[in-house]
């Protein structure tokens, strides 16, 4: 099975990694980009389990280890 | 507009994040997730151009700036 998982940070957070992408692309020409926030992505292989249990060991990975709550929100998909 | 991007290593390279955050799953005692990979994820705002050019700028934005095509590879989505 395999799962996708975003975290981004939350729209209330600053996100300086977007905005150093942002001002990046205003100085190469790209004038029509007008925000950019950058999050991470992962692509996790799991095995030998239900999809009901690959949902909730999903939520605990997602929550307690790939993102940090108080900043960052997340969310995931059971790819195949 | 708004775009989405993804950038991967490629799967001939080696993902030291993703195999750190594999290991840390494995000894928090998620057996069942077999391989992690970690990548980039990128929300892009875009006003006043057609969907057309926006493809032919995005592809620009996620080769040159956004990706390294050495190690990397991408794509990206127009979602409204």
């Amino acid at each position: 099975m395999k799962a996708h998982v975003w975290v981004m940070p939350k729209t209330t957070v600053l996100d300086p990694q977007g905005q150093t992408i942002h001002h990046a692309l205003s100085s190469l020409g790209f004038a029509a980009v007008k925000n950019v926030r950058q999050g991470k992505f992962f692509v996790l292989d799991l095995e030998g389990m239900t999809r009901d249990d690959a949902q909730k060991q999903l939520e605990r990975i997602a929550r307690d280890v790939l993102a940090n709550p108080v900043i960052e929100e997340y969310r995931f998909e059971i790819v195949e």
